[in-house]
């Protein structure tokens, strides 16, 4: 079942204690969509500048993720530079440079609008709901957002998310959404917003998805070395939604299994994980469906009991 | 199967954003004993002052805990007091008398000599060594310590832990005792340091076990309101040990159940959990073994996939 991702591809300068890499590959979309492409067939939408390289397109295009909806305009491609602290659980960004970017008005090629699954990267909400309403059909919709929309859009994010079948965020952003510190009340607070279905990444402490018939708590894989933390969010989400398009689930049909949900937070956890790995999207080139799958049945023995 | 317990017996003074206590019934030792007592019989050994008040006594007495090493000496009981952030993420001390428990010199009643389980608590690491060696017989023995040990009694602690079956700290203390950041690294190098089972409690993030041969982790429990975090910690060890003394859990049999250390901790969330639902002792005034087997079933559920 055919999955449709929107948001930023990027290029990104980044350090860490481990080394450092001065231009790569990066973006939301770009993470969630290798991610997903593991699942489902993927299909993005996004906008580059004339830099973009060949290389990476090919990157993309080597997972079979559609590139129609990647426009290319005049003007560079959005930048972004970070450096993260010793421990790696605080990162401080150098430079953004939204570019080409800036003027992203996100275009559904016709093949796209059919697509049952769509995804919506942290852009701007308004954005995020006019590409909902070019969908036609659609099955199952949700996306993330950030601390920049919760705080200057709130009410045209609350219009979008209104929408959505589920919301994907890290906790912090689920504390200013809701105006709640704790997070089971935070959570049912946002349920009253719209999604039916909740995801908080907690990042290395794991995740949780709560709706009003379950909660499912998972805690994250223990690495042994994180490169680079960069994207792990985002490869969560492409987990998540990708394996829920494998399966073709529906919230809809009335009689969907519960465990489809917890087991798509497990995909999730696993993808975040591997992104860890290697700098930007380097472990990508190398990863493989049976490697996903190895590190799944690696959680279900380590959380089983 | 019957648990010998040794550490702290202390009144706290506790301020959190929810409220405050002026006096109440704490300390390691007493924690750890109430937590255990739902599981099995469990005996303490520590030092109280003149002023301990014989209420506080029957709290420990009405779960059927055996004070026959509970000493009583002239002077004051160790006395300490404490406010938490607003986030209960930190908490300051205000004071610590250490009054009677200065010296403390733990000496067991013959009658405990023979217990098959010991937990040694968070005390100068000679003393948790000497208590051992008055042992005869013991199964299944391990404990707890803290940063100060760690970092001036270093040879000692090493010396003590060397004969433990288990170890049970926190993420912080993990680190510093290993010097390793990472926990899947910091966790081999403590293996190595004797104990053949690590267990790492990481607050409202849950807890692991780390063995050769097994890894097992768990989210904390996600509680609606944390009124006093005091002690959850101990609980989690008295849940710990409570549960392998009820099961008759036997390490030195090749044939152990390696879930039964799973099941362990997963008690140990529990009665962490419980802990933080009230001020200081006061949630283990009402609790029921009911209502500790339901919540267990709750940490089935909540991480079933």
């Amino acid at each position: 079942m055919s999955l449709v991702v929107i948001g930023s591809v990027a290029y990104d300068a980044i350090e860490t204690p481990h080394g450092k890499r001065e231009r790569t590959l990066g973006g939301a979309c770009t993470y969630i969509a290798l991610s997903a492409s593991y699942f489902t067939q993927t299909s993005i939408v996004g906008v580059v500048g004339e830099d973009f390289a060949s290389d990476d397109r090919a990157v993309l295009e080597n997972k079979g993720v559609d590139l129609e909806g990647l426009e290319q305009v005049p003007g560079k491609t959005f930048f972004w530079s970070g450096v993260y602290s010793a421990d790696m659980n605080d990162r401080a960004t150098l430079r953004t440079d939204l570019n080409v970017f800036a003027d992203f008005a996100p275009k559904l090629p016709a093949s796209y609008t059919r697509s049952p699954y769509l995804f919506l990267g942290n852009i701007q909400p308004d954005l995020q709901r006019g590409v909902q309403e070019q969908m036609q059909g659609v099955r199952f919709v949700g996306g993330d957002t950030m601390d920049y929309w919760i705080e200057t859009t709130r009410e045209q994010l609350l219009s979008a998310i209104s929408q959505w079948d589920f919301l994907l965020i890290n906790d912090s952003e689920a504390r200013m959404l809701s105006g709640e510190y704790n997070l089971r009340r935070a959570a049912q607070k946002i349920l009253d917003m719209g999604p039916s279905t909740l995801v908080i990444k907690r990042g290395e402490y794991g995740a949780m998805l709560v709706r009003r018939d379950t909660l499912f708590m998972v805690p994250g894989y223990l690495l042994e070395d994180v490169f680079d933390p960069t994207g792990a969010g985002d490869c969560f989400a492409g987990g998540f939604v990708g394996y829920l398009a494998e399966r073709g689930f529906d919230l809809r049909n009335g009689n969907f299994d519960l465990h489809e949900l917890h087991r798509a937070v497990i995909y999730g956890s696993v993808m975040g994980s591997f992104c860890c790995e290697q700098f930007g999207v380097e472990r990508f080139l190398t990863l493989t469906r049976k490697d996903i799958d190895q590190r799944f049945d690696e959680f279900r023995r380590f959380t089983a009991f």
